[in-house]
């Protein structure tokens, strides 16, 4: 496997273990010289101003923030509070200066079969914060996840919408290219060249063969049936730059060490 | 809720109750006109032959016939091991005068990370058996599966794939639309149009939220999230006018029964 390239460590590759001081530490200890940090992450270390100080006197990168979105909800109430969230995260994002906000866009309404209207409901949303973001400088970077999340946590299936989004928004927004999530598309060559210049994260686990838990059942990078070269080549390909985010969502335990994300 | 249309019975539905004695009976008790077997109901039943003939007697029609496919393998003696069993499925669905045998690609081979060179598996397998089920008179129906199942069971992951290999193979080939397997697609509505003509069989079962386990954790419809009506009429107005088969795979007990099904 050719070398991946710069890490950035996702932190909740090590949640069961770490908090946000021993993540930093731990990357400091070990030469990787990126973080991407979940917002509850940020919370437990006392908030995203002392997160940041800690992670600029480690020297580290901080290649994108997780998470903001969740734009698809049942009444107006919700509606404000998905946006005063968001609003939040931007200014997290930007204090941290993170590369960008990873965005998760949220599954159908309780109760709702109404798809297209949940993914409407994802286009005015990021409508509403985007010039936020701009101002900010941080960009909103739509993940699009495996499909099998779509009732539940993103309607953004493809990174065909998510690249779509993007064209239809203008500057402003980006993709993340998240291999777990997108590896089996039939059309992901052609999407991920469309995203040229717009990739704003690559996320790296892999696809176990069984996998039995959906959530939380990914594997390091190597161990499952992705070709992560093959995927990382077709970013670089379409002028992505940025490091490589190990991001394991693992209730595994064992599995998933530092020194693995390292030796990958 | 629209009435459904005419009903086929999926024996996979009630495969922890019933063989296929059983579901005859109870489709000509229930007044369910259609049935759609898979091939080890039809084993068990003392063969294709022996099937038909009870089938035919009870005065059902057969929907479809599950399944042919499995294309992707390891080495030459797997694959003439699995053109060889599709030749017999094909046989078979002609016995049992199917309107269509449904086929499910596979997965990954073992070991293997190449997702493109599985795709070309498939294309090579179904042009290896395609003149046989032409003279036949058995439609290729072709399942894309969803994205989950990609690495176990079906490279084939979208209806674009599926109306492409239908494109490029002239006749004898179709669509499986099991509403379960598509509905998160954000392409459906442009691909059910893209097949018109070429929708061989329509199944319904329900995505559950939460949905715990992939295989067998399907909901009877009206269950779940899925618009069934709405990716019914698709289906219709793509010229599809065969019945909707009932095929919820589910290790749930209680929750299916063939009432349910009839009422639905």
């Amino acid at each position: 496997m050719p070398r991946p390239g710069p890490l950035s460590l996702n932190t909740a590759t090590v949640r069961e273990r770490w908090g946000l001081a021993e993540c930093v530490d731990g990357c400091a200890r070990r030469g990787i010289p990126g973080i991407s940090p979940w917002r509850d992450a940020l919370a437990d270390a006392g908030g995203a101003q002392r997160a940041a100080r800690r992670i600029r006197e480690a020297g580290l990168t901080v290649s994108s923030l997780c998470r903001g979105g969740m734009f698809t909800v049942v009444d107006a109430t919700s509606r404000r509070a998905a946006v005063q969230d968001n609003r939040r995260a931007i200014a997290e994002a930007h204090a941290l200066g993170a590369a960008c906000l990873v965005v998760v866009s949220g599954g159908l309404p309780p109760g709702s079969k109404d798809l297209d209207g949940a993914r409407e409901m994802v286009r005015d949303g990021l409508a509403e914060v985007l010039d936020e973001a701009r101002a900010a400088g941080v960009t909103l970077a739509l993940e699009p996840q495996y499909p099998v999340a779509c009732a539940d946590r993103s309607v953004l299936s493809t990174l065909a919408q998510a690249v779509d989004l993007c064209d239809e928004s203008g500057t402003g927004m980006g993709v993340v290219l998240d291999v777990w999530q997108v590896w089996w598309d039939p059309d992901l060559a052609r999407q991920v060249a469309r995203a040229h210049g717009r990739i704003a994260a690559f996320q790296a686990s892999d696809w176990l063969v069984p996998t039995t838990d959906l959530a939380p059942d990914r594997g390091m990078p190597g161990d499952g049936v992705i070709d992560i070269p093959r995927l990382r080549a077709m970013a670089e390909a379409a002028g992505y730059r940025g490091p490589v985010e190990v991001e394991v969502l693992s209730d595994g335990g064992g599995r998933v060490t530092l020194e693995r994300c390292c030796r990958w």
